[in-house]
């Protein structure tokens, strides 16, 4: 049995991965403003404490992360930054403190989304901010020490989430949580490291 | 015949790029702190300045841009906000503002680099800057009006640039900047959007 953290246990795919993973391992769910352990990650002094309050852990999941979605004609500076302080840079802080405090072996799972490959209108902001935490992913794998392991789960519209994002995926097959949940399962229990697994 | 802004033109990249689109075009050549024109793309204020004394134009190239290298162990956010907002904002403040500024049919080139897919060692703030750039040019291809187009060249290391970055690239074939030159030629003078351009 793993001791994992959940950023953004309480939201649709956080979740659908607690469900999933707190079968069999044990779940340390925390929010940006709910639940017993919060967090805002975009602050990596709050990742830092985070990690310490919560003492030794095995593996750490993020699904969380804001961005903005707009045309590309009404996009500022400003709104791109919404995106790389919350999803890119939040998640990075993620993985700079779990780098030192995980278990020797744990893993750092990450969240990207669909909107990176199959473009979709307002999405430049969430193109810059998944490409980036791929990106980051990718590059970081080959260089974790002692047996660390980092992963990015990208997944397609959520079927829970389509009341809200439904008219930006036209045409999208969404996915159910439970089946997104199952590519988290994929990172945390399995051995893979830089991958990026697609849910679409 | 084309009017061309080159940002960075007088970098390794950026001389490549003025002498090939020089025999045919009009280049406007852009330095951070030389040149006749200069501007900080890191701050969108400058490149408005630039593009309105500039006036009129056809297509920009933008070859600039830095990033902080080293172990994964060392980065801090501080370091990774180097790369994003020079290399990667700095680059997405010329695109948000050519959409408005550059003539009818006119085209966006824009730079990353090729650690973001052979991962280096102290590359992962490379792989942020980088691949956010690939990923915000592929997002905006599709919401460009008037016909803009926008791409991206993703060059290995320069034959140029070997005594400087060679350690960091060991066993990765350089090329001389007058091959790099090509795929921005390619990216102004032709007719795709939404490329990233390989020159390995």
């Amino acid at each position: 049995m793993k001791k994992i953290i959940v950023i953004g246990a309480h939201g649709t795919i956080g979740k659908a991965v607690a469900a999933e993973l707190g079968q069999r391992h044990e779940i340390i769910a925390v929010g940006t403003r709910s639940g017993r352990y919060q967090a805002d990650i975009s602050d990596i002094a709050q990742v830092r404490a985070l990690f310490a309050k919560v003492g030794k852990t095995d593996a750490v999941v993020v699904a969380a992360g804001a961005i903005h979605l707009a045309p590309l004609a009404e996009f500022t500076p400003e709104h791109y930054y919404i995106g790389i302080h919350s999803k890119l840079m939040g998640q990075v802080n993620v993985a700079l403190v779990a780098q030192e405090m995980l278990n020797d072996g744990g893993s750092i799972t990450l969240t990207s989304g669909v909107a990176v490959d199959q473009q979709i209108v307002g999405g430049s902001g969430a193109c810059i901010a998944n490409a980036g935490v791929e990106g980051f992913a990718r590059g970081a794998a080959i260089e974790l020490a002692r047996g660390l392991r980092i992963n990015v789960v990208s997944p397609s519209v959520l079927e829970e989430s389509m009341d809200v994002y439904g008219p930006y995926f036209r045409g999208f097959e969404a996915v159910p949580g439970r089946r997104v949940a199952l590519a988290y399962s994929r990172s945390v229990e399995g051995a893979q490291t830089g991958q990026v697994y697609k849910v679409w």
